[in-house]
């Protein structure tokens, strides 16, 4: 529970409708672990195909699925007929992304009725633990309708 | 010519190297089409597999790779031993990565013994002309060793 | 001469009204001393109450003078009854600002109706010359009314 | 208590040296209400020479206040012989920073030998309750001799 009241009843299926529309998340393998008003988590498995020089997940990889799962728990918030696009963001990386593989926790930190501001980390799982492994601010704007 | 001098005599060879190492950037088809000291542009093509929701590039990919040509940008002036990480960036979205292909074109803003600012400007090919897509400050740090 | 065409036809009068109106500014002793549409510069000389713990300027004196730079950049593009706030912005510090004045040069970068996105350069004049000291990327956002 | 061990035995008294020579964080009224390993609070009132042309607390305070938040509680767990120096940092304005007075936690992320990741949040003090009105994460420094 976040105390963020949604405003569109279905909010549930158009996230996953507009993910389902992402090839890219399907190409990483990325896929929705929890979604609630404000919240999203996407869970990535380390593949060879994903990899930087020492064999690690790239970070490319961790900031496109960071990106992600801040903007559709941005997108759980906006109203029928409002879609989502990142407008900018910022991470630092904090530590190499070892590990089996990622979770990315995207939160909303303000909605706005245009600006949505959200935060999203990522752990990865490490021989037992969770480590943090990258944070990030990011920007989200509500479009009335998709950018064509 | 950017006024940088390479420390590396080998620094092209050394960027390709490294670069062939990273599964990630084969995995979705980028390409060095630049490399000068202190300069690196990458491109890509637009494939159905990298796209978000309304059929653009994922602004994932436009991220890993102005990452990665800032990363080689920041790298092609170090010494030998040393191995190149990002320790953070941002990102300004300024419009959809419409077109064929994009262009990332990796600066170095300035060079330090341990951190080098770079920036990063990505360019989407639509209909004949370069239109920036986005824009970024990064920070690289050079490392002893691979972080491992 | 930048090819953006203001909306505003008395820009430079909003401009110089609205600055006049930020006691900071004049706390701190900045003063426009370049205006066009989309470009502003703001000057800066070295006081002894505008330091940190080693003598140079204050990185918070650095950054609110490339924040209001850029801040006015995009406020001499805006349509009139609009006001303008800084949403985010991120700044590389790059050098020690050293020297006898500080000169930030905001540019917008993109042009929007709901977002303006802007970069911002600081020089520091140091012994006859101009040395940059930071460099930063911001979002500039038009608002109907003062938010009150 | 974060969990942090801090390296100078006399860190405290460190902290308060350094700020004290920061001649700006007097002129904007900004004093330490808080420091422990790894955690700094500033607070500062609202004064009519500080504001913005809304009649706010200026941004440029704002940033100025959560910077030196953050730069202090890195420099908290930094060793005897290393000063701070901030290399970056991205702050997301929420919204305007009415009220009587701020306070910035400044906290860090993960320290680093060479690197400490912080995060710093600013609340405004509004009719009896806090409000967030910016959020940043920094970058800092730690370097062995001031950067003179």
């Amino acid at each position: 529970m976040t105390g963020f009241i949604p405003q569109s009843p279905d909010f549930e299926d158009r996230v996953h409708v507009s993910f389902a529309g992402q090839t890219f998340m399907e190409t990483i393998g990325a896929r929705i672990t929890r979604l609630e008003p404000g919240i999203v988590d996407l869970t990535l498995e380390k593949r060879a195909d994903l990899c930087q020089q020492h064999g690690y997940i790239h970070a490319g990889v961790t900031t496109a699925l960071l990106d992600s799962a801040a903007g559709y728990a941005a997108f759980s918030l906006f109203k029928p007929g409002e879609e989502v696009l990142t407008t900018e963001f910022k991470v630092n990386l904090l530590r190499p992304a070892k590990g089996a593989f990622l979770v990315a926790e995207g939160r909303v930190v303000k909605p706005g009725k245009t600006l949505t501001v959200c935060r999203s980390d990522v752990y990865a799982h490490q021989g037992g633990e969770d480590v943090l492994v990258a944070t990030a601010l990011l920007s989200m704007i509500a479009v009335k309708t998709p950018a064509v």
